[in-house]
């Protein structure tokens, strides 16, 4: 099968839409197809129950989905009450989806005849591809392929397939669709694992919120993450979307549609797996040390704005907060009410954890409280109202009403422990509350009345468990509140940054690595910093050049593509002063470094321009061959070696996102000026970062790039030493 | 009311016992009978079940209490069918405990009362003293002194009191115990918030634990947190201690019941609240830069052993496999099997973040699994089943007995999603098998069936929501595995350290701060090693002192009690090579001084030999009023002063214990010799350390010292710089 064998329908098909320009179009059509289909057929359908192809149609129906649905089973007359077909050629219509329920050896067939008939999407739900064995990987691939050239959407192999509840369309298979029906909501759930995309669909209902789509998308042949993402972001009815990943195998296409969900106001908060040493280990090369897989993603993520979590629990908290709150807060202020003092002190402690902060309430706000409050309360923010929701429910949420009110409160966090009596009608106050005020109300409401609980549920206020939780969410709501609606920032000079004549003449000759002389000189061809500089091969070339130099002072440093770590073997002398003592101390270096390094090649020495004074710092490139090229910054020596003290992000970056990250470095102090020292030019390694960066992302050969040292100075900054590996382009990047 | 009164008993009450040797041994058999009481009078006490005087009556009686109980009321014939009585002297004996449910205003006369009677303790639920003002503070002051000198044990006031669940003898009135009835079982809590104590047991009951004692603190004005965790420490049916704690307000207490706990294999299991930075301020002095209160803490709680976690969920979980566990892990291998491969790769996750290990399993044992696996389950470690629990229950357990049975596995964590098929049968292998294999099975089921969770619960095997909480709690279990039923590591030398001539008489002389001669000096009479040294006065005395010492170099530094940080004056000189330089270095130096600091007294010179080479590190001292003296160790400069690279611990401790510190330094590697570097003296800084730590505890005149840099060489380390403050000596320290 191929892009135009979809043009040959086979007779009494109707041929498929060539409205569509073109197959990207016609693949976007398709996507939007598959969760809004008027038509379902089921291959494998069955009436037995313990079979995975009787769920669809049961839950269909369960749902409500108005479509006409074809059950397709050769050995049968009807299933489930529906008329039974032989085969997809004996529908009345070329359905718009085509759920897989039929052993692995029958499935690339009738893919293909799918492709061919111009079905919009086929969802897969069996297993035996790729996550078996190299077999499995080729047919799948295949499967991949046809997918790909027809613009058919494919959902899986290997997956739980999709469900839209706005419309009843529930193609998954989850058990935990076959209890309690799921309402209808503004949640949109992605999911790599099926199992625990029901779990999350699971915690959903505990919680009563509402489900808007669900997707598992198992092996990826056809349908990626970033599709499922892509169509929750352009659902006005979406608020959040939410699951569980466990590797992004179409970046640029996920950045799309993050980016698209950003803009339209919509966190993606993802639990992300896959950190363990092995998987770190298996992304490791030479400079490994910097980031193993693990750390690319978070650098990816963190640059985008996904709400990355570590838990279950988290993920399902987050969704609850965002699915829940009625305004994103509008800063980290935090005002705190509780029945307990204990809890009080409990939530004060993660509000500092959090890195929020406990707003300091105004004068008049403690006064109206404590006017109202019991003696043994507190009408300080925390405030602890002891027992007096037992005894003067008036008075509560008056003080909640003052909390709410207070300028200086951005988020409000109430917690009730063992509150039975008045639950009820205390309930009713936080629900009045949660849709009258302009900030987040978090409400947690611990071993309390079942009751009241599920009424504030139902009234669509989240209900936290425990204070830490809630807080712990109120940090990741200020945090995106900040980045809702504004577009992930792109460096776009950075595509037309080109390597000048030295290293792409160096990119183009073939070599895996090129050393310091030659990188110095291209960094400085595109406006990097560096010292003067001259080679020579030997000591009275040495001498020669340190004159014609005219410095006081100048660095030897041995110069071969073959050393990286020059100091460990003799190969860096400074503050070499007179030009007989550089050809001293470069007949000793090459002796030196001949002896110790006996099978390396040696093209000479180095002589620096000796710059002093300031910090040491380092610029980084990384490439991975799917996540792309990487920028990373951190202070030299010790800070990146032993401490990592490291910041990465996905290359290119602007000026302004550079910053930033030198602003996430713990050892920032050290360049801004901590304890008496001169703060230093941070402005200009931020701007040497983001050409670097463009440098990356302009050149796919650059597999690995280090700048190390940068000498960060009061006034500007230097590139001291740079080696640059060089590999074959990444295809895509 | 005195000590003395104690002996004067009203006319009509039985002598206290004068068996008692002396106070200490009277209050400890006082504290013994609060939880074994064999009667009880209930001051206040109601029938009213809005009242709290109604509750230890009901309860008591719910939970069987076979003693004597009296209610006590003038208003009243009889309450709850028992007869109430006027007032204490009519009781036809002296009670063992006393509960006080009446006005703040009564409370001390009634206290004096049971003090004078012999009552053996009293349990004061009553609000409204220290927590209230400071006219309450001194009312708890009296209450405090009374039970003091009297022996009495006092409970509260303001505190929910203590319950004994094995002899029925409930005197706590949280309204967690009104519900369903609370099994007695292995688990001791503790509380300084009653609220938060209700929750604590709420969740017991939820996850099915039994609880052996209760004990809400509160004030405490005669019994405090040391006395309650002592007493469950004693008693052999107690598995586990676990509470919620916002102060010790006596540590030396309270480190004998802790580690009597950790004698008799029992964990203390704390949630530790206020970490706010208004606490940490509070507790800030001029070097709170390196310790707040909550670090204190942090520092004393570590080195006793205390488990210390940081929320509810977590305390709860810890208490749960603590009290369910049959064998503490030997080590941290964990062999993982999910019904998921999602819920594998992210138990993997947890125990790679935990710094737990994937064990490692012996071919043997992935054969047998693989075996008997299903095609798209996984044998290796994590072990994917898939849906083999759906229909084969028999190899699920089979793989389960593998994994225990590898010798490399030294903790089981299992986990369960939607596991809703053969959940009973699976159930039973779960409950067969931790009781049957020798390490820790943790189980996770996950939005699974509710009947065989119960019945596992019900069969003392602990359940968990999520195996990210299983696996942190595995942690927490392993670590303690390590010190369950050593002693906590004394610094027995401590004690008889004494400081030399120079120091004593320093200590002596009513100042407030002993600077770097004299210091230096102190501390070479303790066996630290310091640089040889002179002081001079001025210029010509300088340039005599450098010909006196022949060496190479010196070091020339300002000597100046007012002057802590001397290079920012320009008040250091690295390098004097000559006694002329030495003297115009000097003229220099107090010229420069005099000017920058006017007001300072200036004293001259010290000239100290230059040592150079090494690491520069430091060794501090930290006395807090309440907890103790406290050293520190960390690298110099930086990795003090911006990252806050510092360890912690009660002075004294003992050599190995300083070497634990000095491992915990992220900037280890450095002294260890990483990336080239030659591995430096640890075992030395360790020594210097501890000899530090016996300094501080013997001194209680030395409020802070800083031994500040302490070069880290090869060989031995030397002090180059020491600033004490001296201060009154605390009491009881």
């Amino acid at each position: 099968m191929t892009g135009t064998a979809v043009l040959e329908a086979p007779p009494g098909v109707e041929a498929p839409d060539l409205e569509a320009p073109d197959l990207e179009a016609r693949r976007a059509a398709n996507l939007a197809r598959l969760f809004e289909a008027s038509s379902v057929a089921v291959l494998g359908a069955s009436d037995n129950r313990s079979k995975v192809g009787s769920r669809p149609i049961t839950l269909l129906r369960k749902y409500g989905f108005a479509g006409r649905i074809y059950p397709i089973n050769a050995k049968r007359d009807a299933i489930a009450g529906l008329r039974c077909y032989a085969d997809l050629a004996a529908l009345p219509e070329v359905p718009d989806v085509v759920v897989f329920a039929i052993p692995a050896r029958d499935v690339p067939a009738a893919v293909a005849d799918c492709a061919a008939r111009g079905v919009a999407a086929v969802v897969v739900y069996t297993s035996g591809f790729g996550e078996i064995d190299e077999a499995g990987r080729a047919v799948e691939d295949e499967l991949r392929r046809v997918a790909r050239d027809s613009g058919m959407i494919l959902c899986g192999p290997n997956c739980q397939g999709v469900a839209n509840f706005h419309n009843g369309l529930v193609l998954n298979f989850t058990s935990a669709l076959m209890g309690e029906p799921v309402p209808s909501g503004g949640i949109g759930l992605v999911t790599q694992s099926g199992l625990v995309g029901g779990l999350i669909v699971t915690d959903c209902l505990k919680r009563g919120l509402g489900i808007g789509y669900l997707a598992s998308t198992g092996n990826e042949a056809g349908m990626t993450l970033a599709d499922a993402i892509g169509h929750m972001a352009r659902d006005p009815r979406v608020r959040v979307i939410a699951g569980y990943v466990e590797q992004v195998r179409d970046m640029a296409g996920f950045r799309r549609s993050v980016e698209e969900a950003r803009r339209n106001g919509k966190p993606v908060v993802l639990l992300k797996v896959g950190r363990s040493p092995d998987a770190a280990r298996a992304a490791a090369s030479h400079t490994g040390s910097l980031a193993g897989a693990a750390e690319l993603y978070d650098a990816a993520f963190a640059a985008m704005g996904v709400v990355v979590v570590d838990s279950l629990e988290e993920l399902i908290d987050l969704t609850m907060a965002f699915a829940t709150v009625r305004h994103l807060p509008r800063g980290p202020r935090v005002g705190v009410l509780t029945n307990s003092g204990g809890l009080g002190v409990f939530s004060a402690d993660e509000v500092f954890r959090q890195d929020l902060e406990l707003a300091a309430f105004a004068p008049a706000t403690v006064e109206r409280i404590a006017a109202r409050l019991l003696d043994f309360g507190s009408a300080g923010n925390p405030v602890d109202i002891s027992t007096q929701a037992y005894t003067d429910i008036d008075a509560v949420a008056a003080h909640l009403g003052h909390i709410a009110a207070d300028p200086a409160v951005d988020i409000v966090s109430v917690t009730f422990g063992l509150q039975f009596l008045n639950a009820e009608p205390l309930a009713g106050h936080l629900i009045r509350m949660a849709g009258a005020i302009d900030k987040p109300l978090l409400v947690s409401w611990i071993s309390s009345d079942e009751a009241a609980a599920q009424r504030m549920q139902e009234a669509g206020v989240g209900i936290f468990s425990d204070p830490a939780r809630a807080l712990r969410a109120a940090r990741r709501l200020a945090d995106f509140g900040a980045l809702a609606g504004t577009p992930v920032p792109v460096a776009k000079e950075g595509r037309d940054l080109r390597p000048g004549p030295l290293l792409a003449e160096a990119l183009a000759a073939g070599v895996s690595e090129v050393g310091e002389a030659r990188m110095l000189a291209a960094l400085a061809e595109i406006g990097l910093p560096v010292p003067g500089m001259r080679r020579a091969a030997g000591p009275a070339e040495a001498a020669a050049a340190f004159a014609a130099m005219g410095c006081a002072a100048v660095v030897v440093k041995i110069d071969s593509p073959d050393i990286a770590h020059k100091s460990e073997v003799g190969g860096v002398r400074l503050d070499v002063r007179s030009a007989e003592e550089a050809g001293a101390v470069t007949a000793a270096m090459l002796d030196s470094v001949r002896t110790a390094r006996p099978q390396a090649r040696i093209d000479g020495v180095i002589l620096a321009e000796m710059a002093t004074g300031g910090v040491e710092a380092f610029i980084g490139v990384k490439r991975d061959p799917v996540l792309g090229p990487f920028v990373a910054v951190g202070l030299g020596g010790i800070f990146v070696e032993i401490l990592k003290d490291v910041v990465l992000r996905p290359a290119p970056v602007t000026v302004a996102e550079a910053e930033a990250m030198i602003g996430r470095l713990k050892a920032l102090p050290i360049l801004t000026g901590a304890r008496g020292r001169p703060p230093l030019d941070v402005r200009a390694l931020a701007e040497a970062v983001a050409t670097v960066s463009r440098l990356a992302a302009a050149c796919p050969e650059l597999t690995e790039l280090d700048l190390n040292p940068v000498l960060v100075r009061e006034r500007g900054v230097v590139v001291l030493d740079a080696l640059a590996s060089v590999g074959r382009p990444v295809e895509g990047q």
